[in-house]
């Protein structure tokens, strides 16, 4: 990788960001394509987002900034424009400068789950799906499910309260039907998303019963540590299809290149995905 | 150069942006050395200066910048502190935050004049130097020959009254006899350096009398283009030892690794400075 003057720059905005793989993964896409661009990090405090990423895009060859945690939602205030995805969820995952010199971000953490539901051949269209957490994660993955032809999806937290107006934000934008449901009770969903906390912890419960699982519902937990994680073992010793989340990752990687503007080496990812995987998996 | 989440990250502002070197010398030297750290390009438009500079600054991973032209002096009004350089000039080519959050500027583009005299084997103790054309480089110059020893430090320009507070500001900055001149005649002194435009245009005339200088009078020009310049062919052809500019640029090298905390590769860089000469000419 040759950084010169003529170098296109991208920022990957975090705090902490020393655990971000982004530029790994990115810049061996850039290098391996003959792309004169790098993503390098940047740590932004919470406090200085806004002003740091102003002045960052009105920097001529700084073109767009990845996001990552904690920034998702903090930077949303200062889009010109945002997709559906964005605006149902408040939150992204990248912001671009527009040739017209409007910002945009994007959020691609809910598409990435289910681009990888059809890569475990789980179908999704007029499917009934339970998504078990709202949190940035499970908020996401409702809003691609609504919008990616689910027939329902149901939305459990264990926070009182905190489901009601996600559905009704994902209803509107989707005109789909979502709702809120007051158990994580698995049973007679087609699907089952597990985007909690649940399984970090040694002693922590399942998030819900599997027993109550039908045979043919099938089970992705995006817990990203201690894999297989304690519900993936769980619903597999019952039979039940169950998945990592893992590929949701994976799956992001063709949505930035093409949001920024590379769509010929999202198609090469998109159609083999090998090497970002490794790049992912590696500590 | 293998860019991650921990990479530290140096910035090099510019408008335009696409001709600096730096990356290309620095990046080798952060590689060939195994540190973790990348230095990219930011094409920052005047306006927008000093927000940029800021706010990147807080950035916890980005830890300092390289200023480049048209920012030497614009960047000055933010700084904390300054070294003499940088103080007595108005501009500098380096910013950095410190530990305490204050940010510093140093100016090296003339030490690295008065490093390179010594590379040429010119003697600076004592001197009598003439500066002809005292814009951004030739003020440079003359601050580091006023701080690094010289004898007395003669300015002349051609636009009249753009010498006097010159030299009024290098005299109570360092203590040393400099004096506003009248005339280019070089006769009389021990060195002259040439930092007037003059000699870019085919027809440009010389900047002053060469059949005026005395037969041991050393002759440096900074123009860059137009290798061997008009003047140092003049000189030569006289018999005047005349010197090109462009080792002014390697000597700088070391300036800035150490002013950014790297003193090992500044070491190594100053006792062999071979790859930093092959970088810089490369087109």
């Amino acid at each position: 990788m040759k950084i010169s003057g003529t170098t296109r720059v991208f920022l990957i905005l975090g705090d902490p960001v020393a655990q971000v793989r982004a530029p790994a993964i990115f810049n061996h896409l850039f290098e391996q394509h003959g792309v004169d661009a790098v993503l390098v990090p940047a740590q932004v405090h919470p406090e200085d987002l806004e002003g740091f990423a102003r002045h960052a895009l009105k920097a001529g060859n700084i073109d767009g900034l990845w996001v990552a945690i904690p920034h998702k939602t903090g930077i949303v205030s200062m889009l010109d424009r945002c997709d559906a995805l964005g605006r149902a969820t408040g939150a992204v995952n990248a912001v671009r400068r527009n040739a017209d010199g409007s910002i945009e971000g994007a959020l691609f953490d809910g598409i990435g789950f289910t681009k990888a539901l059809g890569t475990f051949g789980i179908p999704l269209a007029g499917r009934n799906a339970l998504v078990v957490g709202v949190g940035g994660g499970g908020v996401a993955i409702a809003a691609s499910l609504a919008q990616q032809g689910a027939g329902r999806v149901a939305l459990y937290d264990s926070t009182p309260g905190r489901t009601e107006a996600v559905a009704a934000r994902l209803r509107a934008e989707f005109n789909t039907e979502v709702v809120s449901v007051p158990t994580a009770d698995p049973a007679g969903y087609d699907l089952v998303a597990h985007a909690t906390p649940l399984g970090l912890k040694k002693d922590d419960p399942l998030p819900f019963d599997v027993s109550r699982l039908d045979r043919d519902t099938a089970v992705v937990d995006i817990l990203m540590k201690n894999q297989p994680t304690p519900l993936v073992r769980a619903c597999r010793e019952r039979g039940i299809d169950a998945h990592p989340g893992f590929e949701m990752m994976v799956q992001q990687a063709p949505e930035y290149l093409s949001f920024f503007g590379f769509d010929d080496i999202a198609k090469t990812v998109q159609a083999d995905p090998t090497d970002v995987r490794a790049l992912l998996t590696q500590t």
